[in-house]
Parts: structure tokens; sequence; C-alpha cells
């Protein structure tokens, strides 16, 4: 990795916080317990996993004994949506069309066993359309699924709206607020959602930890089953670590919040209003956002070609969703919005984080420039 | 935590080793990368992984290409089985009486669904019976799981003539090799083995990591599905540092395994000899075990009482599995040797590692000598 290389890549993963790598360093040094043991060891495990656990839920205005601590976002996904299925009659699953594939796939691993799977439109915002996700829960429909906040455009969901009607008909919903977390508030209890997962590496917490929040309404069969940690809901010796460095980034995010929405807000609309200069077509412009997200496309480039001309020139960007394996496809989210094919190739997301400056962002849109310039050279050569 | 507190309780966690950590800190400092992501950031987390993979397979007799990392040892349990599972036509599945319940419980979680299950006896010592399991395998099977190394007695098994069984009635073989790793040679391929997990944590590398080794054979539909990491079959953001921290475990555990096993198994003799001398019965003395744990129990003394007895003097040791949930009844390892419950309900485990010293030993036999003694003056008092 080129040292000098910037980061505009936070809906990928974040750096660890210093500071929750110091919550965590000493549950990394010496002789630590099993958390299910019965000795001094054990106790103080437990002990750090209550306060983790206290922690989370404040965080996101649950209790907790809401809080299951999962392996991650993606882990969160498959629980909540394998397992609610698994203690209901077969009916219809429903997602949006621009869900990550965390939550499409366990979805569409079901089918075939009596279960369904519709997905709900999008607007060309990318904004879940409300009427026509009532018409599909005229169906006998078990879970709705909708993220809080998409990964690619930022794009928010009304998620009390879609709770209200799921409840409306019966059905349970569950919303990845894998990226909503840490750069806007979120509040379980006031969503209304009855599920909702969560992600540390995504807020500058440590990878490989994340959570299920669930109300007392779901009922759910476990996805890891064996020594009964988690209160039975997810087996598996409890990751005390991360669970601590969770805590801690979580603490941390929320207390920081405003300021560094604030902040990164400022830099993002610096950066897109450089970008309108370029002639970008910024995706899902017209809705309500995360302040750190900006989704776009240059006419006549390839989002490919410039994120790789960009990291050669050591800006680290995305195209497409960072979570999905290899595939030269155009988004799946853009192509729900109605973006055409050759638009959608063009995609390219920078997420910005609390440690990018201004200078930062007039580089990468200087970049930008000299890359426009370039295609614009080759393309008269070739003429 | 005591500062003071001596750890015996090596099988349900181990400290992590400090030059693990060393090689986890880079991932733990400054921006890191999401493997998947496309630029240097990303790059670097793929090479980290694609290091630790190779050490990980080496440390077992694997090929790289067999590893897909999970987040412990129960999930790579549950993967296996379920998985499995998924892609079979509904059989029997059999398991040994003495599983660890991260393999049991999800056989148990599908019966019903035209899966039925049986638990192959092991004998007086807890070696799997292998007349009865051919017995079993009279009747279509689609999956037989027996650990390679049990948790509480450390009693091995015949892996190589158990996957022959297996082999010869079109049975895939698992194998829970977690209590095994680091404490005796493991070998994928010579054992036999079609799929075998594995787990960080018990050989002084990271919690919240582990792997599962399959074979070519093995068609496994994933248990965590999404972005599609782990060639699709474990879906989540790769836990970089605990992967890395995993894979140089594995390299020093391998490196350490002889020199480590010979010392901690002097000091087990010197403590089963002394055990002998209390007048204790030692679970599955007479079956090759694992070189650091005795599972024992002295007459007329509770378990329970015992270990929190030695918790207040400072010794950490373990009653039954540490990492089932809260539970009085006596160890179902034990009752399936055909120990009698109140001889299991004073089954204490004392698994020791390479940092135990036979000062320690003494210290912790003296303890018992005690507490022996305490009991049996409280004993004629109440006579």
């Amino acid at each position: 990795m080129s040292t000098e290389a910037i980061y505009f890549d936070h809906n990928a993963t974040t750096a660890l916080d210093a500071r929750v790598l110091e919550a965590m360093l000493p549950y990394l040094r010496g002789q630590q317990g099993n958390p299910t043991s019965r000795h001094s060891f054990g106790r103080t495990a437990r002990q750090a996993i209550d306060l983790a656990r206290e922690q989370v839920a404040a965080a996101v205005g649950a209790h907790p004994s809401q809080v299951t601590f999962t392996s991650g976002g993606t882990e969160a996904n498959n629980t909540a949506i394998k397992g609610i299925a698994a203690t209901h009659t077969p009916a219809q699953l429903v997602c949006s069309a621009i869900e990550h594939p965390a939550v499409s796939k366990p979805m569409q691993s079901l089918l075939g066993r009596g279960w369904k799977m519709a997905r709900t439109p999008v607007d060309q915002d990318g904004k879940v359309d409300l009427a026509a996700l009532e018409t599909l829960l005229q169906q006998k429909t078990a879970l709705v699924s909708v993220m809080l906040a998409n990964n690619e455009t930022g794009v928010l969901q009304d998620i009390p709206a879609i709770a209200a009607l799921a409840r409306r008909h019966g059905a349970l919903l569950h919303t990845d607020a894998v990226q909503a977390l840490g750069k806007v508030a979120v509040d379980f209890t006031a969503s209304g959602a009855n599920a909702m997962s969560l992600s540390g590496h995504k807020i500058h917490g440590p990878q490989g930890v994340g959570a299920l929040i669930l109300d007392k309404r779901v009922d759910l069969q476990p996805l890891l089953e064996g020594g009964g940690q988690e209160k039975g809901l997810r087996s598996g010796t409890e990751n005390i670590a991360a669970i601590v460095g969770f805590g801690m980034a979580c603490e941390l995010a929320t207390r920081d919040l405003e300021r560094h929405a604030e902040k990164i807000r400022g830099l993002r609309d610096q950066f897109e209003q450089g970008l309108v200069e370029l002639g970008a077509t910024v995706f899902g412009h017209g809705a309500e956002r995360l302040p750190n997200t900006s989704f776009f496309a240059l006419p006549n480039i390839e989002g490919e070609t410039l994120v790789m001309a960009l990291d050669r020139q050591g800006y680290a960007v995305a195209s497409g969703s960072a979570c999905s394996s290899d595939s030269i496809e155009p988004s799946h989210v853009l192509l729900a919005m109605g973006i055409a094919p050759e638009v959608a190739r063009g995609a390219v997301r920078v997420s910005l984080g609390a440690r990018n400056s201004a200078a930062q962002v007039d580089a990468l849109l200087q970049a930008l420039r000299n890359e426009q310039l370039r295609m614009k050279r080759m393309a008269a050569v070739a003429v």
C-alpha cells in the first residue's frame, strides 16, 4: 500500500479508531477468559461484553437485551432472514430492489421451499415506492427487508413509514443499518423495525463484529448453533476484543456524529459542486442521502477505468459496491433506479470520512479533471 | 480478574501470543482496505489474507484452496453440517455421542425435514466404537461427524479408520479438529476427512476466526451469503487482522508443537500422578489423549464446588465444557462413556498450556489436597 494514497472508500471499510484499539488492547494482551467460564478470567470477559452491549444499545436507541453480537453485518442479515423464515410458515419475502446481496441472496436461497420472493421497486432517486410495496403486501408476507441507507448511493429510506406498512399487513420488518450507523442518527425503537443489522468496521470499529437488534416480537431460529452463547441466538465463543471495540466505536460514533456529519457534508457538497462543473451525473441527488457518499458518473468514462486511473494517482475510490465479488456488471442499484446500463457503467463512488480534508477533495477533483482531459485527448487521437 | 490467578483452562480459550498480536497490529493501525476493493489498500489486504491462507493450509497438510476462513469453530461446524445437508437428499446424519454441541445441535436442527440423526456410541475410554458405527452406516448416510480430540477428556479418535468406513458407505466425513490443532499433529489430507473445522483462539491466536477445510468432493451450500467472499463459500468482509493472526498462530503452533507437547505432557503426567495419590478417577485414561488435558473427579466432591473453591484460591479450571451455557447437568461426554451420573458430577477439567510450570502444577495439587481435607472436616462436623 502506498503510504501517500488518499482514502475515499469509507463505505467499504474504515480505519480502526486509535481510541477503539486502545480499548481493545487489554483484551488482546495477557491471559483472557472464555466468558462462559466460571472463574475470575471468565467473569472479567463477561463484564466487558455486558458493557459493550450497553454501548451498542445506547447508540441505536435499543435495550441491551435486544442486542445479539454477530461476526458482522452479513451474519446479522443472514441470521435475521433465514432465522425468521425458519420459524414461519412459507409465505412471501420482500426486499427492496436495491438491497445489498447479504440480504437478497439469503432470501433467494430460500426459494423453492415454499417461499416466494418479491423485490419492491424504487423511484429514479432510489427511494422505495411505498404504493408498490403496499400492493406487494396484499400477498401474505412474513418478512420485509429494506436497508436504512444504500451502500452505493447513500440514499436513505423512510423506515418508519415502511415499518407501519409492514405491521399493517402482518409482516415483520428487518432493516440493514450497516451503512447508516455512524453517519446519521439511528434509532431502533423509533424506526418501528423488528430487526436491525449493524457492523463494526464501517464505523471505525473492528472487522469481524456486528450485531443483530431484535424486538421481542421476533421468533428466530439461530443460524449458528452450539454452546448457546448470546442467549442461544448466536453460539460460538464471544470475540471479546472485537465486541469491546465495537462498543467503544458505537459510543464514539454517536458522540461525534453531528460534528463529523457537518464536516463531511461540507466536503461532500464541495466535491459535488466540482463534479457538476465536470458535467457529472450524481445518482440519488434528489433524495435524502448520507452526508458522506457521492455516487456519480462522468460522461464517456467507464467507472472501472476511472477507479484504476485514480488508484495509480494515489486516490482510493470504488466502482459499484466494494462488497460484491469481481464483476463488470453495472450496479444493480442504478439499474433499479432506471439508469441506463451505459450510464451506470460509468459509476464511481466516493465515500468520505472525518479524516478527509478540503485539500484532499480539491486534489481528487483535479485528478478527475486531468483524467477527463486525458481521455478527451485519447479520443481525439483515436479519431 | 485477579492478576495472581493461575490459568489451567486452555481448552476453553488461550492467551493471544505476543508474536501473533505483533503480526496483527499493522492491520489494526492506520487505514486498511476492504480486500474486495480494487485499489492499493484493497490489494494489500488481499495479499495478507493469501499469506495467512497458506500458513493455515501448511499447518494442517491442506492446499490453500481448501481453506475457507470463518468467524470460528462453531461457524465452521455449522457451515459444514447445514451446508452439506442443503446439497444432499435427506438421509441419515451421524455424529459421535461425545460431540461438541456446535456439531450435534446443527444436526438436531435439521430433524423433521426428512433428515434422521444417529449418535454413534463410544467405549468406556471415550473412543468411537467402529463396529457400532459400521452398523449405523447400513442406513443411507450423507454425513458423519466425529471430533479429532474431545474438548473435555482430550481423547483422540482414529479419524483415518472412521474416514475409511464412511467412504466405504458413501458418506462424507467431517471432523471437528478445534481442540486437536496445536496440541497434536493434524493432517487433513492424511486423515481422509472431507471437511475439518479449526479455530484460532484455542491455539494462542485471536478469537473470532477459524477455518473450514474442504476437499473437492464436498458440495456445500454457504451459510453466510452475500458479497461472495471466500469463493462464495463465506460471505462477509474478511476480518483481516484476525485472519493474519490466525495464520501466524498456525505457523507458531506447528513450529513449536513437539517441544511444547513434550513439556506439557510432562506437566500433565506430574499432575495425574498427584491426582492418583488423592484417589481421583481420571476419565479417558486408557485411551490416546491430548497431552494437555486431565478430566478427573475426586471422591465425594462436586465438580462445580471444586471449581469455585479453586477459583477463590486463584486457580482457573473448568467443570464440564466451558463452551456450553450454564447448566448443572453432568457432562454428556462422561455419560456417553458409561460413567455413573454421581461420579460425572464430580468432574473437573485441567487443561494445560506451554506457559504453565511444574511449580504451578504442584501448587494446584496442594490446593486440591487442602480442599479435600477441608471437605472431610466439614463432613466430620456434619456427622
